[in-house]
């Protein structure tokens, strides 16, 4: 198949070659949005007097035939045409014949592939961000009907405080939210037009990009056209984003992988989210959780791939940054299937919070309450520390399990500020109960928190009212 | 020396374990951020009834003088202390005596070092943008002078268009600018104060985030106690950042080594900002720009570290966090020494400007220009690209450097659309001429940009008037 | 489709969950292996009377049939069945019925995929060194070709001392040959059999592990059952492998691009191995070399995504584990396009070697030989260097662009040891027939290294006589 | 103070420069081994004829005097002085005069660097290795004392089968042996001299670098002066080494962060190597395991920066190599570090062999032990887990929490293969008898590992008698 550059060449590319520097076996991807920027561009040209009203009008409808053929799966693409751009242009040739030859008028593949990519991952933003809203949904729903469940706060894996489980499902939400900044923040910084640029100098023809720019959409064009088709920064922004939204989904599942183990046993999925094994007949795994901690890595990598790739990289396009598309597409699409898998995980696993509200009473978390309370009787809080810590090491050397089974005056002999009102401090309800500064893990500071989610969401679609 | 956190303890620390687990070493780069912390802490303690006023005094007095002596180096740092709170607060107990034992209250080291952290980024993303923009100013410097000097555009480090020098300069202006504004989101949402949220749950005493976050200048407090404890994603939204800044000055690094290289020619580094060999008496070498390049590695090795640190962690606080200091550090004092030698270098630099302009000539850079001149002849872009790919095709097979060697009758055999006319558009000089795009590498595109950009940093102060 | 595992369970996987966690679209790769490994299996059974020999026999032949069909690409995968080995297992027990349910005892998916992948990765070794032997075959010819063509030696891409092509090209040699020699190593760890390792336990049953890795030619058994599930060391100790002999191929990939950029002019990629450009009709693009520098951060990244998928994973096996085979064979086969695709790109390279003789005389490169001829003459080596070194300022200063310009009055002003014998060690091919030293750059070293090349090489047939 | 490659330069280097460029501030970390490296040098210009013995004797014993110096800690570097290469040579020439300064004869810093970093890695495998060993002898010895303490087998995190605890620690055992076997093969390739390459292209001196190699107890010589100074495959091949190395530490960390969590309780620190809150007055931190998971990320990145500033670097030195050593030593020092406190840490922890045998009994472990009954009673397996299966369901809608609750009755209904024996193979400790395959975690395949690790570590000389 004779190149479309294949003008100044004498010899045939090296079938080696051919399918070592192809791409439309993965471009292909962007078929859409190349279709897209087609149209705009011919529109652009049209009015800029570059073609006619017809012209464009026959082209543009060719390439929404085009799309319609890809859409349905009935196209057929080439290797030899090495790119989905390529594929395309000699698709409409052969339908409009030499008026199709007119489409890549002041424009080249480098423009042409940027404002392909910047347009998909434009798109890819809002799916991301919607998935991630849903799951959010999920996650404040269960916050919301787990209110008042106790749940053993844990800091370094041993009992810290007792918390509420509402608390520990809100953070995941906050998290959450700071990728949804995060990837508007890189959606402004993706929507713009590099249509234009052309190889890397612009052109002589009288274009305007500015009207492509706003045909697609698209909030502005480029500013200077070396950087224009030099730039791939909008991809690693995106995939920067990913890789922290992979990182938080990364410790819901870690958190969840473990409180689902029979050994500690807080939680229990659905079976119709679990697999079984080959040889043990009795299992139950977590294997969607397990699997949604390992894309972590993956996007890790994807982002290494990338920011190696332009590491280095001379000005202006090199072919290296072909090689942007495999981990930019996987990223995007593996942590859209993580959060579309995850929010009908979160909504039908179930807690177990008797074991929750036992563990709250465990391992002296309330030795922090016992400390705020001699600091209310006046102690200075280094002091009140040092004490309620012998407290603890005299239980322990005692058997004791808890401090309320010390009695007063086994306490008092470690402070004397120490009262009979100290048994109201202790205990897991008891300090959930007193918790009460802003967004703390208090029943007032979570109903707040609730509310305010639920506002929020609903304001933007997510939850019914 | 005994743990401020003993008093459950029976046994004492293992020395190895002091050695392995102690933070001072590297977490003292905090005690300014820390100071300001516990200033800000136990003036909202005051505020809310919790110390008295006379308390706040000696207390806030007494750290001022800490940092004083910090700063002045005479602070004696103990690694048994592990970290530069417990140093600062054991110091503060040691001046002003049992009333430092109050400092502590409703606070956490997990919540402290957050916000101590969070100040840290927000100064050094302040100081950050400071030296992009005096960067970018040397560049704008810089392609003003060059506005009409003649560059080989490159693609492929092959040449591709005659283009000017200072489209190749304002390119990385716009990269930084980019960098800018990425940084500034980052900001955003790095201002947030965590104190407060203590260990992970918040407190019973009758504490006021919001009253820490105002004093510290900060926009608002957070909402989620467990959250605001295992969060680090400012820290790695910074370092993404930086990685990201760090690529682009790579790019800038490579560009320039390879047109200092004699081979090349293009540029010369200014003595004092090379260095020789030990053994090769003639070496002028340009290891600030390797040194540049090579430093992307350790911003992009730092960003896995942290990205693998926070991959699958449990909330809340865990351990391996502490593990954000040494990567988080270096990554913003190495972009911060490469942007403020980077300045200095790109001010002295001398371009071989006759080298630049003789090679816009060669390697038929001005092809494109005929095919758009057979576009305005009326051709399909396609069909003038082949007609000029056999143009060039038949020049090398001729012996002929340039199309503008070719007779006007060698070329009008390719195509009867040429004219006498076309020798106006060959040639570097005619090339840039005709650019007329937006954005273009023409004299008014670039002229127009100069403007712009002086203009936008003269309002920050970047540039004398 | 009912799932093999299914018992256990009341409810259907929901179809999300089914699509997330399926594998045999990717590990389908394995078929082949996962057969061998499966005949070995039953061989086994056999062996150990767990099944009778015509059990055997109409096992392992049904499971011949299959992998005739999978090659044939007959054979029809479903994605509920989940994997690559289910896929088999189920197709067995449809062609042969209740005996097909016999062939999965004493082992588990577990065990099996990892035999599975030790094998494949055992047969990637062979490919990789094999082609990376075929790249050293073209390499050495090329420099025995160019024994004698001078070339400048750069270090910081400055001219540093004049060199043979050969010592050059010989260079990448060596870095091959330490790539063959870490895939060796890797594979003696590799090819350990972890077959009857089962779940994580080992089994009650009477099986020889030592007999299945007899049949499939490993060295050895797993010594430890836990270990042997848990254990993914070799496949990345193979993509560390990988990522090294991807950025060996980076370096020569950027060597070559600069030498080829007509700015430099070394080398002439030939045709058949570049491709154009789809505005710019006069170019021919090195894509394939950027393509391969590009590829080495697709390897980089694969290595951190293994690496953190293993990061703090629990014993004994995890679901992450099944996001090792993307990496994993994205890994394999790149690095073998990339080196298949080099090895006639670098027969068919054309070396300008005029370009390349007359920038050895050029920027003093000769500056070391007039150090050392000080040397000779008895001056202490720092000070030969000084001496040399304001030669060299003084030329520059006077315009002359080489020491040979010089006359020998003005040289001995600076020394003087230096005496008319100086005007012998000046200029390219002076200084490289002075290189005496073992491994050095000289006429002699470069002989004996091809000549040691070409003999190893043949021995392992990869050279003609 | 006067550069020693200042001659050809008449500016001054800029103080940011002197402050960018200078790597003295951490490869003061190689004095020893440039010091060794250069008596190596001395001797063998003497032996070449080049200095005499007298001559050598004096330089060589004034390095070792500096060695002296600087193991004492009164050495003083200057930084104005570049490295430490420059800033011993300046100290010898101040020590010795005019003969110092025939040091650096066929020498220049890019070979010598090269051998001093060889000789460090070197050494530092040795100690790593070292350390390994030591911690391989531990985990021995507590494999050793709990030959027969039952520990509930993982997968997924879900109770699999019961296990030996000797069997998951011989697991880390395994792991740590393949990680010395890995070490060993990197430092052959690491044990190779360079010196004698000089600047890239050796020399005209009649110099014998395998007299050197001999010297400093290296394998072998460089082959080819050009990859010798471009080559860090060994520092490379090293960190990736440390970085599985660290993975393998990670999941140690993992596992036992999990297991001494109050909510799970299998294990119990010793108080010396935990550390306490400073807020939460009960706390006993599992920092240490924490630490050395995080560490984990530390090294990856590390990696990752190694890889980076390799990828695509021109051929031959070029100063982003200077950026190997940070990342080298912190890999090196901190796997040391976490390996030297793993040992004692190890060592004290105390298992709660009651509740692991607890949780034997739990989740229907037994179930795969059933299923192998099955087949021995001649059932297909695959029908054997489908069987077991049903008969966990049964159970678990029965509120049965293990298959021994059931009667023979209701198990006989599910296969009449069942009979009254099976209640021989139920529970824990039925289990692990039963496991009797190479390598499982039966009694026999346990008790042969541990012996056969006591005599291959006592044979190193890591355990008594």
């Amino acid at each position: 198949m004779k190149k479309p550059w294949g003008g100044r060449f004498s010899k045939k590319t090296h079938p080696l070659v051919e399918r070592f520097t192809e791409s439309v076996s993965f471009d292909r991807e962007l078929a859409r949005q190349d279709v897209r920027g087609s149209v705009a561009h011919a529109e652009m040209l049209c009015e800029c007097g570059i073609i006619t009203s017809s012209e464009c009008r026959r082209i543009t409808s060719a390439l929404k035939g085009i799309l319609r053929d890809i859409e349905a799966g009935s196209f057929q693409f080439h290797v030899a045409l090495e790119d989905v751009h390529m594929n395309i242009e000699a698709e409409l040739v052969r339908r409009i014949g030499q008026l199709g030859r007119k489409l890549h008028t002041a424009r080249s593949r480098n423009d042409q592939v940027s404002v392909d990519m910047r347009l998909w991952v434009c798109e890819q933003i809002d799916a991301v961000q919607g998935l991630a809203r849903s799951l959010q949904a999920e996650l404040v729903c269960r916050a919301d009907e787990h209110r008042k469940t106790l749940c053993p706060g844990f800091t370094h894996m041993q009992f810290a405080q007792p918390t509420l489980l509402a608390q520990y499902l809100l953070a995941y939400v906050e998290m959450l939210q700071r990728d949804c900044a995060c990837l508007s923040d890189c959606r402004k910084r993706t929507a713009v037009s590099t249509l234009g640029a052309c190889a890397l100098a612009g052109t002589s023809l009288p274009i305007d990009p500015g009207v492509v720019a706003r045909k697609l959409g698209l909030a502005k064009a480029f500013a200077n056209s070396v950087d224009a088709v030099s730039d791939r920064d909008f991809a690693i922004e995106f995939v920067s984003d990913l890789a922290l939204l992979a990182a938080h989904l990364s410790r819901l599942a870690e958190d969840w992988i473990i409180w689902s183990s029979p050994a500690v046993g807080y939680l229990g999925l659905d079976e119709a989210f679990c697999t079984g094994s080959s040889i043990m007949p009795q299992k139950k795994n977590p294997d969607v959780l397990e699997l949604v901690r390992g894309k972590a890595g993956r996007v890790y990598g994807n982002l290494v791939t990338l920011l190696t790739m332009l590491k280095g990289l001379p000005l202006a396009y090199n072919r290296d940054m072909q090689e942007d598309k495999p981990p930019l597409f996987d990223s995007a699409l593996g942590v859209r299937a993580c959060l579309a898998v995850l929010a009908p995980l979160v909504k039908t696993a179930r807690f177990d919070v008797e074991r929750m509200a036992r563990d709250c009473e465990a391992g002296f978390a309330d030795a922090t309450a016992v400390a705020e309370y001699l600091v209310r009787k006046g102690l200075p809080f280094r002091e009140a520390h040092e004490v309620v810590g012998r407290i603890v090491a005299d239980c322990i050397g005692k058997g004791r399990e808890r401090i309320g089974d010390a009695t007063l005056e086994d306490l008092v002999r470690f402070s004397k500020s120490i009262d009979a009102d100290v048994f109201d401090v202790l205990g897991g309800s008891a300090c959930v109960r007193s918790y009460r500064s802003a967004g703390s893990s208090g029943y007032a500071s979570v109903r707040r928190q609730v509310t305010r989610w639920k506002r929020r969401l609903s304001r933007m679609g997510q939850l019914g009212d």
